[in-house]
């Protein structure tokens, strides 16, 4: 069975995944780009936007590891769009252009059906109104026998968490403060029982913290 | 002038100090033990209850800190008994026997007063109610030239951080999940900015992290 995964998500350090007042100006609220600073830098996320610099440290070693054996995301509608309640007509394709960074079909979970959309290099959006289970369902149907990886937002991510669906998961601790926005941990008391969970700080201040399911170490 | 520290203070992965449903027999909760295994190990804790064993690693490095330079504890009620409302003449003296090992005064923050209570071992309890801010005067007055180590509970700390009078703080973040009991952070937006922070990972599992302000750096 393919696995789950869940790649470069970061969090401050009283939880936070996002800040307050998230907009098409500013996607992570108030955190605006505090959470994603190690994330900058380095190879992998570089290559996304084309270029061939960037750092090869260990935040380069984690972040890359985004991508590899991935055969599907699933994101929630937050992460896709600023828009809510019903899909108006005015052309958004997500904030990735013309090319997003996927290349892979992507199941967008809303309440609001809609017609797939055909991007270039390989990305598909679909839209699907289902639970975890169910949704995680359909988006092997797409991968193949390659894994599925849970692209947030995150109550996207603690969905899957609370439905004890997520086999693997990388989270970026960023030192920061937040106060507010919406936190990753909420109602997941003994989620660490199932998981071996290791720690590595890295010279840019963040903590990876990797979850990973106990049974599937054996 | 003398610092304000905080030291061995444990947290789980989602910002808990300690648990729900403390009491005579769970001062933490639900948390139990587990926010303190990596402390109990340790050379500087054996050290605490007269012990000359225990490990040297890492964990103990931060937590052989405790003790240096300190001339005075300050605790909120919670951490010095289990009682609540106004004291009862029940001969309670602590969790920690004839001797404590703080071995200087103690001011425990309560709204009711009381006596002060000699102790074994140079420790003295001094029962004051008081902001954080008088408080700390009061405990000054009793270190001489000495740091003021702020011991806990969660509320007492979260004040101190609060009030902007905390100088270092050690904290031990252990990848537990917790769920519910009484949160660090909450409050505290933009904490991050007045401090240096690093975070340093033990072979125990715990991640210690340090914040030390940034001006007493200069």
């Amino acid at each position: 069975m393919s696995l789950v995964r869940v790649h470069n998500f970061a969090v401050s350090l009283d939880g936070f995944g996002t800040g307050e007042g998230q907009s098409l100006e500013t996607p992570f609220g108030h955190a605006s780009h505090r959470l994603h600073e190690w994330f900058f830098p380095t190879r992998a996320f570089r290559e996304m936007s084309g270029q061939a610099d960037g750092s090869r440290g260990v935040d380069d070693a984690y972040a890359s590891k985004w991508g590899a054996g991935i055969g599907v995301e699933i994101m929630g509608r937050n992460k896709f769009g600023h828009q809510r309640g019903p899909w108006e007509d005015d052309g958004w394709t997500g904030w990735w252009g013309d090319n997003p960074p996927f290349h892979t079909p992507v199941v967008v979970l809303t309440h609001y059906e809609r017609a797939p959309i055909e991007m270039q290099g390989g990305t598909t959006f679909h839209f699907l109104d289902a639970e975890p289970k169910e949704a995680l369902e359909f988006a092997r149907s797409l991968a193949g026998d390659l894994d599925v990886r849970i692209g947030g937002g995150v109550s996207t991510v603690r969905q899957f968490l609370a439905a004890d669906l997520v086999d693997h998961m990388h989270i970026a601790v960023v030192p920061i403060v937040l106060g507010r926005g919406e936190r990753l941990w909420d109602g997941l008391e003994g989620l660490d029982e199932g998981y071996d969970i290791e720690s590595v700080t890295a010279p840019s201040g963040v903590t990876h913290l990797t979850l990973t399911r106990t049974s599937s170490a054996a």
